[in-house]
């Protein structure tokens, strides 16, 4: 007897591509496991002004129109969740957390509790926020009561790509993902989707 | 030959009341400390609509508005910043972040480094962040280059009120804050002022 | 086909008897769950001189002298582990960490990974460390490749607590465990069996 | 009137050299900066028989042994701590835990507090735990009534070694200090110590 595949949301913020493709990376590795995925952005709260005014930030925020704004109703859907975020001051982004601030209506309700959660991020720095900012995502999961799967050092690919055990984090320098940085995004999100489908069983 | 006042920027964030109150305490004790102070609000960012579908919030919103909302020039112009937050799952709320990631510029100069910080916060369970979302706020102000000024265990009351070392906090219960908790906030504001007056020297 | 029992860790360190009650209450709901359980504590690395200067350390300490001493073997053994140890200044024990810090040749052979692992504290202030020192705790399981399973919000004897989703955390003040604090600590214990029953399937 | 110098402690573990080397440079510099300094190891606590097992670990043991292990004497003394520790597992090495829990009584006195404090690590990986080591460490200090003094991003040097605005961190390579990672640590250091002055006069 065949198991429904696992579901998996993929969501993120981007100001300037890097999240974006390491989004886009983690749902085609979430797929090619065998998962059934939902690619979502955190909308964007800045004033159109703002973001006009840079304009890399306005030709990325056209160049993810296509991807449907995340929903409480993504989150209630989903059997675990990759979160992935540019840090800020060693936070995630105030759009991200926009979008988690809107969910204490399913975690009231106890509808976010036992779903798997793994974090990305990405800093202009190597020390620059990389293992604060996906703690930061860690502590709020723990909120809902997930059921967090960082990679820790369960492949080589992690150690050719800075060797951060909390999560796929890249040091972001305009240039496109490196291989090592594809390689560790994908085997994080691939044993995510395998423990999952443990949990389901 | 006197020294010019310390110049103490409070920033808050309130959704029903509690940052509010706790961030008045904090403007009254540095003033009494003989500090210049500004309280200002982190601006809101959730739709109207939703403001509007709660009660309790649509009304504190509107208490709030002769507040001024926060700016980068609030941040450049003083010498030390007090940040007041609920817990939003271990995190600060979306809106201070939103205010917080509009620093970048300020950062970038360098117009951030050298001043004195410390934090405050609430939550619903005594448990239930208190300390994790200090904790993020003080990452944050560790990227500025700020000094960091948390309150320890330097008085009597701070153990009165649940013995909270990083910071003022308080367990949101609707009532009017305690005295334990007033005396708390008091006192980590006052010795802000007199440690940010000695660097100021 | 019955599948073989899902066999639980329970590491503790103990100065003065409240984290030796939390694991007693651990390993017998473990054992209530279906687990084989094994019960040890962190060796103690304190000078003998400095523990027989304080009387109920010297007495807690010769009243756990029937528990064994953890190994690395042990932590190869389990298939989850739950941790427990007072904070000091928001840390973990060192005891605790000296046991951790043997670890090293297990991780490196990766004999550490994909087990579960939640995590128990005390501390004398209800807010004095009982979520940093969890935090702590976390960050050192993700390192390991550990699966985290933090018990959130997932029962209501949480909020009667304290309210602490990071693990059953206890404001010790020398009187037995509460009701409130056992119902919690069996929560989190039996819910890990479960979700590492699951995994292994 | 000529001001008493500022009194500084730094205090370090080394298991290979790295952080020994470190805080070497952080003890220059603060004699450079007009400090008086005293450099102190935390005391080796694990057993003679497994530093001997490793002989690079007792090499490194043997060289160290004209530095005197960190007292609580020492730590009333100074007017501000440095702390250098390699990351063991994203936390710091028990050894230096150990050195901090005996230090309860000394907290209990009040007398750490109001004392500046930053922090310094190594790790084998870029990401693998250099900045949720320090956080470790600045909580604790946290709990002392500490004033925090990272770095921040205040010196272009630190940008060129990582980036890593929580204190000077090193992915240790058995290679002697980059002229980078020691102008950081240099100018960290020397900071501290201006910003000690000032607080104390």
């Amino acid at each position: 007897m065949t198991q429904p595949p696992v579901k998996l949301l993929v969501v993120f913020y981007s100001t300037y591509g890097t999240n974006l493709g390491m989004a886009r990376e983690a749902a085609q590795a979430a797929e090619a496991a065998g998962a059934q995925v939902r690619l979502r952005r955190a909308a964007e709260t800045a004033p159109q002004s703002v973001v006009d005014s840079q304009e890399p930030w306005k030709a990325n925020l056209q160049a993810m129109q296509d991807i449907p704004a995340a929903t409480p109703d993504d989150m209630e859907w989903a059997d675990g969740f990759v979160f992935s975020t540019p840090t800020q001051f060693g936070g995630a982004a105030s759009q991200m957390r926009a979008f988690i601030d809107t969910l204490g209506g399913l975690w009231a309700a106890g509808k976010l509790a036992g779903k798997t959660f793994s974090a990305m991020t990405s800093a202009q720095n190597p020390n620059g926020g990389q293992e604060t900012t996906l703690q930061t995502l860690y502590v709020t999961a723990m909120h809902w009561g997930a059921i967090l799967v960082p990679p820790g050092y369960t492949h080589q690919h992690i150690f050719a790509s800075g060797g951060n055990p909390y999560g796929a984090s890249v040091t972001a320098n305009g240039q496109p993902l490196s291989d090592e940085d594809r390689h560790t995004i994908r085997h994080q999100v691939a044993r995510q989707v395998e423990l999952t489908r443990k949990l389901l069983s």
